[in-house]
Parts: structure tokens; C-alpha cells; sequence
């Protein structure tokens, strides 16, 4: 029986430790940037790959990652997998209602912002195949239909993170852009299907293409009614029989993965089955909150970042970058993306910088472009030069939506309590025994951080203390100065061992103390940093553990392990 | 580049989805029989493998499973990742202060526990190897310490599972059995990474084994001291400063992906390393309960089903299968094991059952058995037909530990609500206006079912509702009685659309009801399913879910989700 040997079985754990631990780091550097974390993911690979790792070490490189035998194959099979299951939580996020509920202006939008990028990406491609990396040999139809879908397809999960960060995600304008994004997710991965099927060569028993065309469109229709609607039947008779949650989990990974052996049968890629699977399923609301939070969590922090990384192996991104090449795709995905959607916004009556907004919003390419422009090399349809601007512009849209959407629709994140921490200005315990003692503590310490006069600073929260007490009640009390020449807000914290008198209204003595400095003219800072304590130090279970905290960082951890969002 | 080509993908897809499934539906199987999971899972793979379907149908077989070529070895890589995987949370189930806390008689029960069985495999190796299944060309030395060990390893996961089913998880009895199994477990796996050091063969620069058994012991020493102290310093700034859960999930996995390499570079197999690494990170305080959950839900209903069925494709159990050989190990297991434990027990001062019952509790063996087995036969230690007499062995161990135990200590399970439910006693909506109405309604529906005279168990419903009101206040009500030559409890449940008044505490209408009929001479039965309810519905979520239910099944599903321990 073929099996690894001990050496291949050493490789294969070491270069998945190591590809998981560095796509993790890097994500989370882009997570703290505030961007998308694939675009943290990329990076790692392509620091890994033949383009920084090859060159520095070519023999670490050559024994980590090698290239033939049986480490290779497994490598190659195990991402296969992974990729095939990060598609099928994407589907789940898919909401298929939320299209018909958004009625005209999300089809229109999701269609517009479909036909346009992929009327340019076709006529570009008719009019200069070579110049934009058709691999020799690729038919012209093939490669331009290509083109046309790589520049039309938008990146649901990229648009709803970007969504959320400016707190737009359940506004009018975040439903519609989300339920146009799904259209369009739909549209662009049934397409795709349909073009990879035409490219032949994909399956294993030379199927007649027009078999495979219509396999995948009987397909689709067959999952996203009769299936979803037995999904649906079955998901409530597997939870009240099988062992919770792993029936469900079960039935959702072997679905997925039956529906991934068929459609790479019929001679489209496997992940499309799992896309249609996971749509289907995700659309159920028997389909519990905790099991889909367990699924996604741990596809999308294992095997996603194991995905995106490995892209950058395959690779040599400093090789096959060309920068000409790079801008044109750049600027045709732009173009007609913005200018499709922003088409389709007006036509659904949308009005003035809204449309626009929703332009580019819809703009961001990520996760799917890649995985497409990947599936498209490895089936000889476009060149590695066009592969790594592929990725490139992907990364870029990307980067450039939230930033954009937030000037043109005068934005700003809601500032966060953890945003304006600082380790030196943690005190605890506090010595201080009465408020006004403890305002001084905390107003020196604040101010040896933030740069500031103690004394001045210590003045102007006294001054607004004797205004009328900050204790809020429930042990916590919020001292708080507006102040002139602050650049941005910042907070103490101070931990009292026995509770000093704020005058509460419950009359408690506060253990949790928060100072507050904000700039004299930033109205809201004061106001949202106010609310984001309220809300989460209503919590008892967070309050009790924050005041019986051991140290600074135990304390920031606490506050993002018990309040973020998923 | 070596990768899988479209067809390898198809059956790569469509075996896994195969094995998946199976395992799934067998270990539900195995779980409504009150059977670990893994009963149901070797099965499954049984099933599967060369014993069952490639008998029926040689051609599927071969082509589902085939055992050469890119499939092959990539079924078998995902096999190892999952096994290392699985190794990594039953690591951190493994709580080592635990074992401490308990202190000598644990050590006592978990010494003797190993040290009496591990003897008796020795010593019967020493005197039959050949009629023991010994390899042809191994080592007598590695086959007689390999036979010890795998007589003396307790599964900790199949213990923890029979307390917890008996109730006995947080007694005293169930405590001591959890501490002896950990430090089983560990003594076991390290004696096992000793003896594969020995066996050398496995490791591929042909280390000397002095140097492989220097290298184990110290990277076991380092990990569980050096190593556990890191982490758990390192933990909290994770969560401080990484996306949460993923920060914790990416770097528990890498580090267990790590260790795994090593372990497997120093010549010991790569799960001993995951396995470590696992107790390090589980033994933090800082670990939070849902990072657990995630990894563990993940994990145990994917990865381990995965790799349990696929241990039936490996061999032919009906070709391999010896009777005598089978009951040979069987009985030395059994008594090596009790006997060593019991002993253990009489040392550290347990006395008369409760000393026999840590004996039987510890004898359940298990998936490690299994795993050793695997290993040792794949490194050319054992002979197939051992093998298989090992897995039979593990799996009769594991049948027999709970129901001995029951019957020593004098235990019942403890009834639950959802065990004595059926959907034609389940009336949505109820038509009775008074509670008198809806007792008769009730009574009728369930004397139906139960195969009673109606118009008896109305009557003995209504003269218990006579005596006293049964509303128990929060829209719930629960009429009961206990009746002669009743075989077991009877619920029925009963959901009312506007209410029906049974005067319960707090003035509000029912709209819950549930009939409880239970044996007249079955003190508990009435007492425990009452206290089952009241638990249950105590909870305002569930009973408004349950007051606006569609139908029976979607009702069990919600009594299951919503309450199911893990």
C-alpha cells in the first residue's frame, strides 16, 4: 500500500506548521491594519515561496515544499480539501432571501455590476490577447470569457468585513450591496463552471462540453430548490436524532464533499459543488447559530490561511510581476466594476454619493479572483504574469474600498474602549482612597503617557467631577475631560482592591475606574468610547472577572475574547 | 509539479465524503445504543473496507479506496493530519493537576494500572510469541514490550465517557478513575515512543536508538514543564493582541504541527508529539471554554470519525479474524488490568465495590489501543491477525466497562424528558378548553401509544390533579401519575394555543402540558423526569421556541440542541 514514509510524513507537518503559523501572524498584522485578513495571508505565502524564501534559502525551500513525490501530492491534495471547504462556508453566508427582499435595486445591481466589467474584460481580451497573458496554446473564447468573469466577480466575505468595520452592514445601503454582491457571487461561479467546462481538458473522460453544460445548470437548479428544500426538511430530524453538533456537521461536510466529487466529474472544479452545497444549507433557518460559528471558526482560521498562503508558493511573484500588465487589469476591473454597479444602483433609484458608494463597495475583489485566476494557470488558460495581476489588483480593490467608501460617505469608525489602551496607564491596584485621590493618580499617569501638563490635566477632570459625579453605578465609574491639543482619545483604567466612593446612583463604592481624555473638538469621541464601556461592562460576568483581573494584558484579552464580534 | 489530476480528485472527494458519512451514521448508531462513538466508527469502516463491500463489490472498492498511487498516499496524509489532530484534543482533555490533587491513591491505581498489565503482556509474549501474532523477523524484545503496553493503556475518552453517562464523572470514584487514566495515559504513551525508538526502522537517517530514546524523554520533560509555562504566559497575550478564536486555534495547531514533526524527525511517531502539546495547552487556565469547544467539536465529529472508519479499509477483518487468539488477549487484558487497578485501589484505601469498580472502569480500552496497533503493524511488530484481535479487544473492553460498573455500584441512569417522547403522544394544538379537557385528550393519546385502558389513566390523572394543581407556573403544567403493571415512564406532551388555566402559582395560563405516567413501583422515574422538565423549560428561550414549535421532530430537535451537554 503507498503510504508516506517517516522522512515525507516529518515534511509534511513541518510545512503546514510552518505555512499555518505564518499566514496567522501575517493575518493578524493585517487584521490590525484594519484590512482584510487574505491580505495577510498572501504575503506569508509569497514570503514562504520561491520569491523571498527561494531566494534567500533555495534548499529550505526546495526540502519544505517540495515540488514532486509524495509530500507534493499530499500537500497538494490536503489544500484541495481545505479550499473546497473554506467554499463551502462561504456559501453558507450566502443568503439567498435577502436578493428578493432587496427586490429591483439589488438585481439590477447585481446584474449591471456583472455585464459591464464583463463586456470590458471580453472586448479587452478580443482586442489584445498576448498582451494580457493568454497562455500559448489557450483558445481566444476560453481566455476572454475568462477575463470577462475574473473582473466580475465582487468578494462577498471582503464586502461584508469592509461593511461591518464602517458599521454600514445593516444599513439600507449595506443590505442592498450585500444582497447584490450574492447575485453577483452566484452568476460569476455559475459562469465560471460553465467556461471551465468549455476549456475541456478539465475532466478525466473527454465528457462532450455541452454534457457538461447542462449537468452543471441541472445541477445548480437541482441543489438550490429540491435540495435546499430537503436540506431544510432533514436539518430538524438530524438534530433531534443524531449527536449535536456533529450530525449536522456531519451531513454538511459529506454533502459537501459527494456535491465536490461531482462537479469535478462532470468536468467543472470541485469547490463549486461545495459552493452550491453550502448555499443551500446556509439558507435553512433550522441550521443553528453555534454549529455554523464552530464550522466557520475553524475553516476559517485554519484552513482558509493554509489556502491563501500556499498561493504564494506556487508562484515567483517578483519573476512574473509586470507592472504594465498589472495596471491595465487594474484599472479595466476598476472601471468596469464601479462604473456597472454604480449603473445599476442609479437605475434601482438610488440617488447622488449613495450610488457611487455602492460603486465601490462593490468593488472589492479578493479571495475569489485568486482562486479562480489559480484554477485558470493550472488549466492553461492565461499566463503566470497575468496570474500574479490577478492577485495583484484583487489585493488592491480590496485595500482601496474601505478607505474610499469612508471619504466619500464622510465616515468614521466608531471608536472602541480597547482602541485607546495603554499598558502604562493600567493601574492596579490603585492606592488612592477617595475619588479625588484617584482622579490624581490616574490623571498623572495618563498624562505621563499622553505627553501631557499632570497638573492641567488633573484640573480639568476635577473641574467636571464637581459638575456632578461620574460613577455610573454597578462598580464602575467614568472620570472624563475634554481637552485642548489632544490628538486622540485616550484611556486609563485603575482597579480599586476596596471600591472608592464615586457616588454612584446604586450607592456602590466603584472598583472599575475609567478615565477619559478626548480632543476638545472631536464631538463624538467622548460619547462613543462612553457607550462601548456602558455596553460592555454591563456584562456582570465581564465586570467580575475585569475587577479580579491579574495584569494588563490579561485584561485586554478579556475584553476581546468576551465582546467581539463574529 | 506533482498534483492530483481531475479524476484522483474525484475519488479523493467521494471517499472521503463515503467515509464521512458512514462513520457519522454508525457512530449515531453506536451513541443511541449508549456506546462510545467509536463502536460505531471501526464498523463503518469494516463495512467499507476489504471485508464487507470488497467482497460484495470489488470493483467499487478498489476504485473508492485504491492503494496505490496520488490517492493513496493523499487519503493516507489526511489520515495522519487527522490522527495527530485527534491526538492534540484528547491531550487536552488530559488535566495533570488533576492528578496531583488526588494524590496517592491515584498514583497508586495509575502505577498498578499499568505496571500488572503491562507484566502480564510481557510475560505472555515471552512464553508464545508466534502464538501471539508476532511478525515474522521482529524483534522479540520490541514484540513482548510492545504487547505490555498495549494490554496497559486505559482510553481516557471512553472512561470519561462512562462516568459521565453513569453519573459518576464528579464523584469521588469518578475523580480517582480520571486521575489514574491521565497518568496511565501518559506513562503509556511515553513507554510506546520508547519502544518505536527501539524498534528503529522509523525513523529515516537511522538514528541510534540511545539517541532517540534521549530525545523523547527530554522533550517529554521539556514540553510538560518549560513548555506548559510558556504557553500559558503566552496564552493571554494571544487573546490580547490576535483575532479571537483564531489567534489561539492557529497557534495551538502549529505548535502541535510542529511537535509532530519533530517528534516523528527523532524516530517516535508524530502523534506523540501533537498528543504533548495538547496536555501543555489544555492544562491553561487561560485556554477559554469556547476555543475548547470549537477545536474539540471540530475535531471529535470530523477528523476522528475520518480516521477510526478508516482503520476497517486496512484490513480484512474476517481473513485475519482467530477466535482463540481474540479470547487470549481478551482475557489477559481484562485481568492484567482489573487486577492491577484493583490492587492500585486497595493500596490508596478505596475499599470493598468501590475498589472493583475503579478496576472495571479503567479497563475500557480504546482508540489508543487502536492507534498503537496500527503503528506496530505497519512497523512490522505485529501480524494482521493480532491486529485485528487487538481492535476486538479494545472494542469489547469498552462494551463491557459500563454495563459491569451499573451493575456493581447498584447505578441507573438518571431518565430524561427525551428518552420516553413519541410523536403520536405529541397533540399540537390541544383542543381542551379546562385542564380537565386536556387531561382526557392526554390520557387517551397516551394510553393509545402505551397500549393502557384510557378511561383507567384518565381516571388516575384526574384524581391526582384533584388532590393538588399541577401548573408549576411559567406556562408550563405537568398532570402525572404512577400506574400498576406500567412497563417504563410515558410522557406525553401537549401544546395548548391559548392557554388553558390548571391554576398554577403564578395565575398564568398553560400552554405546555405534559402528561407523566411512570411505573407504580419506580421511585425515581416520577421524581427525576419532573425535575428534567422543570430544568428545561426553566429556561424563557426555550419554552417560547417550544410554545411556537412547528411539529414533534422539530420539538425533540430543539429539546436537543438546546440542552445537550458537551
Amino acid at each position: 500500500m503507498d503510504r508516506l514514509q517517516p522522512n515525507d510524513v516529518v515534511i509534511l507537518f513541518a510545512s503546514l506548521g510552518t505555512l499555518l503559523l505564518t499566514a496567522r501572524i501575517f493575518a493578524d498584522v493585517a487584521r490590525k491594519l484594519g484590512q482584510p485578513t487574505v491580505l495577510g495571508e498572501i504575503p506569508a505565502g509569497v514570503l514562504l515561496g520561491p520569491t523571498v524564501l527561494g531566494r534567500i534559502s533555495p534548499d529550505l525551500f526546495a526540502w519544505l515544499f517540495p515540488t514532486e513525490g509524495g509530500v507534493a501530492i499530499s500537500l497538494n491534495a490536503f489544500l484541495s480539501i481545505a479550499i473546497a471547504l473554506f467554499l463551502l462556508v462561504a456559501g453558507m453566508e450566502v443568503n439567498l432571501s435577502s436578493v428578493w427582499r432587496q427586490g429591483r435595486a439589488a438585481i439590477a445591481v447585481g446584474l449591471a455590476g456583472v455585464v459591464i466589467p464583463f463586456g470590458m474584460g471580453v472586448s479587452a481580451a478580443i482586442l489584445a490577447p498576448d498582451a494580457l497573458g493568454r497562455e500559448e496554446g489557450a483558445s481566444h473564447v476560453v481566455f476572454a470569457l475568462f477575463l470577462g468573469i475574473a473582473l466580475s466577480i465582487s468578494a462577498l466575505p471582503v464586502i461584508a468585513k469592509t461593511l461591518m468595520d464602517l458599521n454600514l452592514y445593516r444599513s439600507d445601503l449595506g443590505m442592498l450591496v450585500i444582497a447584490a454582491a450574492v447575485m453577483n457571487d452566484l452568476i460569476g461561479w455559475l459562469l465560471f463552471a460553465l467556461v471551465l467546462g468549455m476549456a475541456g481538458g478539465h475532466n478525466a473522460h473527454s465528457f462532450p462540453v455541452a454534457y457538461t453544460i447542462v449537468f452543471t445548470l441541472a445541477f445548480t437548479v437541482l441543489v438550490l430548490t429540491v435540495g435546499r428544500w430537503l436540506i431544510h426538511r432533514i436539518l430538524p430530524w438530524v438534530q433531534a436524532h443524531t449527536a449535536w453538533p456533529g450530525g449536522v456537521l456531519g451531513l454538511s461536510l459529506g454533502l459537501g464533499l459527494f456535491a465536490a466529487a461531482f462537479t469535478e466529474w462532470i468536468g467543472v472544479h470541485a469547490l463549486f459543488g461545495t459552493f452550491l452545497v453550502g448555499v443551500a444549507i446556509g439558507d435553512s433557518s433550522h441550521l443553528r447559530e453555534q454549529t455554523r460559528t464552530t464550522m466557520h471558526q475553524f475553516i476559517a482560521f485554519i484552513f482558509a490561511p493554509l489556502f491563501f498562503a500556499s498561493i504564494g508558493l506556487a508562484v515567483d511573484f517578483a519573476l512574473h510581476f509586470d507592472a504594465v500588465l498589472c495596471l491595465i487589469i487594474l484599472v479595466i476591473a476598476c472601471i468596469g466594476k464601479v462604473l456597472g454597479c454604480w449603473m445599476g444602483a442609479r437605475i434601482g433609484r438610488v440617488i447622488g454619493r449613495e450610488a457611487w458608494g455602492v460603486g465601490f463597495a462593490m468593488n472589492a475583489r479578493g479571495a475569489m479572483e485568486i482562486i479562480l485566476g489559480l484554477i485558470a494557470w493550472q488549466n492553461g488558460i492565461i499566463h503566470e504574469r497575468m496570474f500574479v495581476a490577478l492577485v495583484i489588483m484583487a489585493i488592491v480593490t480590496s485595500l482601496i474600498s474601505g478607505p474610499v467608501l469612508r471619504k466619500l460617505l464622510h465616515l468614521k469608525n466608531p471608536r472602541r474602549l480597547d482602541g485607546f489602551l495603554n499598558s502604562r496607564a493600567f493601574i492596579h491596584p490603585l492606592k488612592g482612597l477617595n475619588r479625588f485621590e484617584v482622579i490624581q493618580e490616574m490623571s498623572h499617569a495618563a498624562a505621563a503617557v499622553a505627553g501631557l501638563d499632570p497638573v492641567q490635566v488633573e484640573a480639568a477632570v476635577v473641574r467636571r467631577e464637581r459638575q456632578g459625579s461620574t460613577g455610573i453605578g454597578q462598580r464602575v465609574a467614568v472620570p472624563h475631560a475634554r481637552l485642548e491639543g489632544l490628538k486622540q482619545p485616550f484611556v486609563a483604567v485603575g482597579i480599586s482592591p476596596n471600591g472608592v466612593d464615586f457616588d454612584a446612583p446604586d450607592g456602590e463604592p466603584s472598583r472599575l475606574i475609567f478615565l477619559l481624555l478626548t480632543p476638545r473638538d472631536d464631538d463624538g469621541a467622548q460619547l462613543e468610547i462612553l457607550a462601548d464601556i456602558a455596553r460592555k461592562f454591563g456584562d456582570p460576568v465581564l465586570r467580575s472577572k475585569a475587577i479580579n483581573i491579574g495584569g494588563y494584558t490579561e485584561f485586554l484579552a478579556l475584553l476581546r475574547t468576551q465582546t467581539e464580534e463574529h
